[in-house]
């Protein structure tokens, strides 16, 4: 889907020193596909410009706010005008970012979970409806190469129907008060910036996303155990959620960021009534299979056996690892061709494969659910 | 603790092909300080004779029932007399041979869990205490070398107060309908003989024994959703349960027979403040130890860095595998060494460690209290 | 092949605190089918006798030397007389014992290698011919169960014809100058008791009979280099080999004893035509197996899709870890049913599965043709 | 070292569908510091043409052979000018492309072996001296993280002297007649094209620039045995390798192209007196660590207690996998900082880590060694 050019895209957030800024220009660009000419780096105007020189953008587009960025890059002409603009902001910046670039045409992608409540959510859903852009979410996990091969087997029914799914995302940077700090992300145990939950909303939320997307199951009612581990933290640092899903499936996702000698330990594992799947994160390039009566397979990034999904996902041979930002790059391969698509006013193709407003949505009910469960010391909820 | 000659013991339950019996016969004599001299193997007087014959028993030492052997070893001289007895029934018969044979003068060793019920296992543990005789209970995991290094670490504090534990136990073994008939096992399915809970009993009561063995913390209240996935079954074969513990520490213990590509999947991680341990027990020789801000390790048997009682339950160097059978051993090793005291009328020593009536006691609450989790549809229940 | 009895057996060497002669008792008793009633546990023979007090062995069955043992024994009367002796001496005291006890109508299991010299190892060939008994030698890691199925795939032209084999024996125990002292072992480094290699006497030579046992295929021409790192050491401590065998197929045997960090590393990868094998004895029960363009299995102990010779070597199911003495004890399991059917004047099974004297010549071979490498500062060199 | 805009490269080879000009383009890029702007991506000038299409490079800096793109990029003028070369050709067109660019001002990064012959690469090694442009060699594998942590270790002293270091590289895709024209690397069969050694020049030249980065050790004499397992086959497709190095250590280096079931398995084991190391490619981001009587540790990626090399080289979080096109990224980060020195006329930084034309030297007197061993069927042979 090449337009014979690179795809042009602006920065909200992301600036100097941001981890999460700098993955987005990583993978955006890992392609060659789309190059970074514009951004409103930080909410601080001097650091913005510091950011936009570190980042060889012309100092005329980098901006003091987002909000100047976007009126003045919507008076660009169209041999410079965004193709689209990354929103890597805290939690409580991508619902206003989100809506005004959305509305002023341009396309977005938004770090995860997509807004600060649910009723944000709500809205945002409406104004893509309404204006039609590509709205691209980073649940980035769902980029692995062997996680859309998940995702393949169970939806063409390998395991038969699932019974049981396990997600753990298990961190152990934030075991510690002064965890949260040293990572420049106090904003994470800021409430009024991170959102009603700690944990659940960094973390739990790509476990529910990940569920979701190699198992097509919803999640029915949840029973979630809350706790702050760390003295002093004002939101939760550990989740333990029972779940059942619609159809009978039963589930546990867990999440924490007390775990000591954890360090990004996502996981998955899927049960069902013919064979099992699990993928670990941490070894991205592998996925174990299991079939009753037969021996356990490896199955791995880059073979011949895999299906249509995870072999479009491959950038290199088996045995040379691809890691987070390859994954990463390949959610933004979908959303780059979907661009593609909208700005040169081509249909958008049919396989397109990255979480959307809905995902986002979606997730913002499981966070809402399980902030309500805790509020009743664990009760069961309806998502 | 040797007493000049083996120890010598009789068997109940165990008969030819019987799993659980021959690990006994195994576990009990591989240090060479006992032998199996009498038994009533089975039910059917036929296959204990048979039986008999393979384990090279006399046969006027063969029984038709444990009454008949109770009555009959009862009047023998003191130097052919039976130094205990080890109970290897289904569950609703280890209650009825544990009494008769500690108020005829045995000291028993017994499979778990303790009883069919929790009024036998209190009733039990009242007789242990009239009759004064070691009773031990096969916890057999709290045999392994690692687990006790495990606990060890733990109580001497080394990872700070604990905060979260995890217990999974997890097998495939039956995950399809003739699963259990397979392997002679049809009575696990039955709630007469193997009590009121499927996979608790039979597996999860490993799990909750391993975590108080290992943090020495006891389950205040829990949530337990039971589940029966494989259709006709009677009990369940799934459970998923979230653990307060007194003190303020969570946890996790989930247990199941449905998961396809599991075999013998037990686990325990700890995260305290401070550190984190992680044992599974399908490799045992290692145990993963984590302290923040180091580089993780990898705590192998048999190597001088371990405390005290990780030394003195082993057999054999590093990298010689120890298996299954040497931690069953190894719990074996300590009830001998309570029953030669106990039969030459010396105090016991003041090191024992293994499992007792306490721990069986300990084990059918937490199996009651699931079950009346899972009866008012998993909602929270004291233990 | 029970006879209605244990077997009795004696032991030459292996007196308290020595390694392998424990491992030789439990390993020849784990199946319950012998028992130990004499031996002259040591060459001091007041060590010789306090060991069959722990041993539980009758004073009068007690001796001070192998020669006295053997005249003592070979009077006794047929319900009393050992059905075979066991020999875990210094490998200067393997010849002897052997011969004298074979010459004296006893069976006998035997330590490896099977002797000093490769001389010593052409007369007991000769002697074990001679005198019609059973010679068995502990080559024990074939006795493995997952060995056991990489033979049978193997043979059975599953790899298609084999290419390359690389098999390592890796170990840190004696990294250090202390490192023999430490471990009771100071004959090892002492070529009049060792022979004339430290590190392949020792355990390189496991490597080549477990290399010959899975492939089937022998060495025709080496090229050793060996190497004294630790200071002071009469005999090596590493050996790095390259192997040509008969019929094309290529390989490499490194061994060492100064691998800090490796415990007990023997492993062996087999590569074929159309798939491989490797097998890490450190982690025993589990058998990779890569077959071209399919994804890789992990074979494990204990299942129904394994062959013949694997489902028979299996006390215990998947999951439940098997170890070191378990494999141990297979080889004792062979060699007891070929003694029992020669003290019974019955003919041999037809499919035993133990390591017998011709394996034990061709070990001298191997070790003779390294040694005679090495001394022509490792040029190649006809086995 | 930015210099306030993207650095402007070229590319000889490369042309679509080609492997390793992927891997070259998405490295050189990663960190958003270079930009392919010219191309002479295919000796068929059409496919040149296509190609540069798909990589978005104007049509008038496409060329249909290097030379013509050297006189033509001669003359553009500084604004345009390219800051540097990358030559992705086969082997037999890396010394004349190279010796073209240099003697026409430009920086150069080539693909290894850095030339066909011995002879060629001290020539090229002299060119570099008399030109005094950059040129930087991608032995990828030094880019890891974790290699970088391991030689920081070694050159410390933490191992002690070094006793032995084995180097594997070990593929499988070539097991079969058709593999490598499956691969679009029928080139790497032809000894015209490929040089006089197959997998040697391949893969294994990479495992002795590994061994030489993280030890500091040069071979002294070598003994090799190539072998062409695959019917058919002109070249070598697997090798076994003694090393004695200057200094007194010895090593295995062993590497093949016919091991089913591997696929890009580089893997380095250093053992010293006081400890050893082991790093494993394919799982990159962990180095395993062993002191004596310690127990072993698990270095990883990203924590504060590693060196300042590997900090320097970290883009993402542990936990956050990076794979092999970040360690190639690494390599080009250091030869990037080297030309934006040259091209701005500042004196090249100090700590520089990158190969170079020196290691391309020593890489091509190893080749030449293994051949002329293998030659005399084995012999050692010097360096």
């Amino acid at each position: 889907m090449s337009i014979g050019r690179k795809l042009r895209y602006g920065m909200v957030g992301g600036g100097r020193g941001a981890f999460i800024g700098a993955i987005h220009r990583i993978a955006a660009s890992l392609d060659g596909q789309a190059e970074l000419v514009a951004g409103a780096f930080s909410s601080d105007a001097q650091r913005s410009y510091e950011s936009g020189e570190d980042f060889l953008i012309a100092r005329e587009r980098t901006y003091a706010s987002y909000e100047e960025m976007a009126a003045a890059e919507s008076n660009l002409a169209s041999g410079q005008r965004l193709d689209f603009v990354t929103i890597v902001t805290p939690n409580h910046l991508h619902f206003g970012p989100a809506k005004r670039f959305l509305e002023a045409g341009f396309n977005v992608v938004c770090d995860k979970p997509v807004t600060l409540t649910l009723e944000e959510a709500q809205d945002l859903k409406n104004i893509v409806a309404r204006t039609n852009k590509v709205f691209a979410l980073t649940y980035n996990y769902s980029g692995n190469v062997m996680v859309k091969e998940a995702r393949a087997l169970v939806l063409r029914g390998e395991l038969g129907r699932i019974r049981k799914v396990i997600i753990e995302y298990s961190k152990g940077s934030s075991a510690r008060p002064a965890g949260d700090a040293n990572r420049r992300a106090a904003w994470r145990a800021d409430p009024s910036r991170a959102g009603p939950t700690g944990v659940v909303g960094d973390i739990g939320t790509h476990g529910e996303h990940l569920a979701r997307y190699v198992t097509g199951l919803e999640i029915d009612v949840l029973c979630a155990d809350l706790t702050t581990f760390v003295p002093g933290r004002q939101l939760d640092d550990d989740a333990s959620i029972l779940l059942r899903f619609k159809g009978g499936a039963k589930g546990i996702l867990h999440c924490t960021k007390i775990a000591i000698g954890d360090e990004n330990n996502l996981n998955i594992r899927v049960y069902g009534e013919r064979g099992s799947l699990a993928w670990y994160q941490e070894r991205p390039d592998e996925l174990a299979a299991a079939f009753a009566e037969e021996p356990p397979q490896v199955l791995r990034r880059g073979h011949d056996y895999l299906g249509e999904a995870a072999k479009k996902a491959v950038r290199i041979p088996p045995g040379h690892p691809e890691g987070y930002l390859e994954a990463f790059a390949n959610l933004y391969r979908g959303a780059l061709r979907a661009i593609a698509a909208e700005v040169t006013g081509q249909p958008l193709p049919a396989d397109l494969d990255f979480p959307t407003i809905d995902d986002g949505l979606q997730g913002m009910r499981f966070i809402d659910a399980v902030v309500r469960s805790s509020a009743r010391d664990a009760q069961w909820v309806m998502l």
